[in-house]
């Protein structure tokens, strides 16, 4: 069967009510398009657990915070109906921001879905003051408007994976959320959109950024569990023309800091390569 | 059938998934309960509406600001399964604050609903900051527990419903808000679970709010248009000893601040009688 793709919220509605007549199950897996393998192996994943997979592609402005790269993200369409019919994707949701955000004139005029600040005033949210309401209120919408059974999210957005399944426990949200793993290139660099940006120098560049996260798992894996020493295992093995933006170790349960690592501990890493933004992280497995 | 009282989220939604499975509808009433004639309207009309009505009985402690009454709201839930049997409910959910918010060390501690900054800043949001969020998060998270086809709110916390409607249109959730009138005493003074606080002599001053508001009613059909002179009209009306908090004038549609009466308006009222605090509310419609 060919990927169905619709662009206003009544349409996907009464498909959706057809699926659910049938009694079929429903994964959605929210993406901004341009998609790769990471946003592949995501839908992999959901086709493998739900009869059907449905996939949004939208650039969500609201999650953008100004001097951002809202209006130079790559919008690939065409490319992203290919991946996604290869992946066993149904229904591909691609609405505008008018059809998302009706008679929005700022977007302090409606509803947001809000974090806690404690959590969102560490790692990407610090420096994206704003982002994850932005995240957090989008999906809430796809979430009422597609009301799946599961959604899918990678780890490569660790922050953002924390938020949204804090979000569904506190707000009772009837969807399963399923992490999948971080994908990356072979040469280790994990995969972006916006590696689209990178000249082939940058790239360069930019694979110091997994070679350091993978140095500190090394030498945790070795005994270290200072994460001060870590940290500076981790910025020995970075590019100098690499501009870190943080360098944290949270739990992995709690996402509050951590000096001495004692149960499961993500390492996680932003840095611009020249003008692009690049995050990372791993797992420190106690 | 009687009612039945769960107290447990997923006792709910078992009950809930064999509604669904019988094809039946589900009509929400939320409540803090201490119900009164005006809750019973709701359950009325839900119960009209849908082939099963649920209602919530929850004083929902994030929505109380500092100093309010929180402690000491009436709580009379035996009185309240009486009431909700004879309005033909079939399910009271009364959860515990455990229950509701488990492990909250602090309330900046959850994800919340949060309204424009704008449309809370006034009225009832001025002075209890923080208030609404409370709401449209307890709310948020009833709808993701029943996920009803309606839910009732009444009109005398106007304020709520339309921050309500615009919660529903805003983040899309898959619910019908229907709003009921206010119900009122034969004297005229608005249903409120608060009135029990009142000794009669505050009674009596209390009566001169409604007073006021029908005043205001007369006078702009009888032309009166200006805001200003309207205003004045209550004034005159409210006894000397009851502490206004506001009166104020604003579009039934866009809930905006009007001078000159073009469209259908709402004049709403806050006040104080002795330490109990009253809302009261007449549209002036054109």
């Amino acid at each position: 069967m060919s990927v169905v793709v619709v662009n206003k919220i009544d349409e996907l509605r009464n498909l959706i009510k057809d699926f659910r007549k049938q009694d079929k199950t429903i994964a959605l897996v929210p993406t901004m398009g341009c998609l790769h393998n990471g946003h592949k192996s995501l839908m992999e994943k959901a086709h493998s657990i739900a009869d059907v997979t449905i996939i949004s592609v939208f650039v969500n402005p609201i999650q953008f915070c100004p001097g951002e790269d809202y209006d130079k993200y790559p919008r690939t369409l065409q490319n992203d109906i290919e991946v996604a019919e290869s992946a066993g994707v149904s229904v591909i949701f691609a609405p505008s921001v008018s059809e998302m955000y009706p008679n929005l004139n700022k977007f302090s005029d409606i509803t947001m879905v809000v974090p806690p600040y404690e959590l969102t005033d560490i790692m990407c949210g610090k420096s994206r003051v704003g982002h994850f309401d932005g995240v957090e209120t989008v999906v809430t919408k796809l979430f009422n408007i597609v009301q799946p059974d599961y959604a899918c999210f990678g780890m490569k957005d660790i922050q953002q994976l924390f938020l949204i399944k804090k979000m569904v426990k506190d707000l009772n949200m009837p969807v399963e959320i399923v992490p999948c793993p971080l994908v990356r290139e072979e040469n280790g660099l994990a995969l972006s959109s916006r590696n689209k940006y990178l000249s082939d120098d940058e790239k360069v560049k930019a694979l110091t950024i997994s070679k350091s996260l993978f140095a500190i798992k090394e030498s945790f894996k070795l005994g270290i569990k200072d994460t001060k020493k870590l940290f500076d295992v981790g910025l020995t093995n970075l590019d100098k023309n690499v501009e870190l933006e943080y360098l944290e170790f949270v739990d992995f349960d709690t996402f509050q800091k951590v000096d001495d690592i004692k149960s499961n501990t993500i390492c996680a890493i932003a840095a611009r390569v020249g003008d692009v933004r690049l995050i990372d992280n791993v797992i420190l497995e106690v």
